[in-house]
């Protein structure tokens, strides 16, 4: 029965890496269809989200499944409610890549405002954050998982510059309402990649060490979101 | 055995009920404090985010006893994981209360530029869908969850309306720019806060009848995400 276990333990664990994967690649394509404003791009990052939605119904089938048929306990269980949350914020991420790839879409047809001054930072931040939740996801890395929880704030930080940048702009020059506020747009999107990478760095780090992090940053309710 | 599972089981639907319940309230004050212009009960909506944190973390680990403890399966063990999907959007609905208020508390403090136009209307449909959600829960009733679902679709178009109504006040009256900014975040908040009403139906609709309606939404990717 152990033995049966562990396999299916090892599929869900491919399968969860697979969706991370699916994620990673869109939110990553989204962001590349955004800077070379390239349509053709942006619409596969759409179409994909088909496939991730598929994966994620695959996986949460899977954790149910190990659930019925082994009825685990203790860390194997944390784990498998683990998994459930960070499928369901996986597919979230996706849905932000789709509404990103949608902005660049829109975008890519209009004459540039150009990229706000940050945005490279941002974008930097962001992509490490999701990258390295996948890998503390892997390795139950918990020292990881704290690393990517106190990015957050500096995300949040740049997210708000990012912000007054472009209202300054608008103020300038009502021309540009709309394309800066599909750049915001863009931005906020990342942000929440960021909100949703943080959740499953607490999720990992809940499930490593049996200590809740979560909640920490509540004193802060509503800073950096506009 | 089963006696004792009922018995927890119960006390499991009571504590997921209480965490709606401040949910809601939460909500509604959120909008109370903006519609006022009441920063002390903003403030009472903020500080109360703290409960609703530690009620998501006691109905999760009820949930890993019952698990634990029982190893129910079938329809028992479904049930149980739609709790802990509800209890985790619940919480976040908690946190856009949080951000609604706090918004609420910057704009209280600056000359009214007035509600949107559909802003009440925008209101009544995202109360009657949290309400609407908590019923549905209770009863695991799979038509209202159907209701619910449906019902997105104007709270989307609303927002797009609201959207484009504090647009066009912008380009003629730059000094409203930030004002109609937080206004447009609200707005954005209560939209969100529809879309976990309408996840926590999905949920409840696949518990009750075994049929996966996620998702059917994607077609409209980014739609209504400004």
């Amino acid at each position: 029965m152990r033995a049966h276990l562990d396999r299916d333990m090892e599929r869900l664990k491919k399968d969860i890496l697979t969706m991370g994967a699916m994620v990673e690649k869109a939110i990553f394509n989204a962001i590349d269809a955004l800077v070379t404003r390239n349509i053709g791009l942006a619409e596969e990052v759409i179409a994909s989200d088909y496939d991730i939605d598929m994966q994620e119904i695959e996986v949460e089938e899977d954790c149910l499944k190990i659930l019925a048929l082994y009825q685990p306990v203790a860390g194997d269980l944390r784990y498998i409610v683990s998994i459930l949350k960070v499928n369901n914020d996986l597919e979230r991420m996706g849905d932000l890549a789709g509404h990103i790839a949608n902005r660049a879409g829109v975008l890519s047809k209009l004459d540039t405002i150009g990229m706000p001054e940050n945005f490279d930072k941002l974008v930097n931040l962001v992509k490490g954050m999701v990258r390295d939740s996948l890998d503390a996801l892997v390795h139950q890395d918990s020292e990881l998982a704290l690393k990517i929880i106190g990015t957050d704030d500096q995300v949040d930080e740049l997210h708000m510059q990012i912000y007054r940048e472009l209202r300054d702009r608008m103020r300038q020059e009502k021309g540009i309402i709309d394309r800066a506020f599909y750049t915001i747009s863009v931005c906020r999107h990342l942000e929440r990649i960021a909100d949703y990478a943080t959740n499953i760095s607490e999720d990992i780090y809940f499930t490593a060490t049996g200590e809740i992090i979560r909640h920490m940053d509540e004193a802060k309710s509503g800073r950096g979101d506009n």
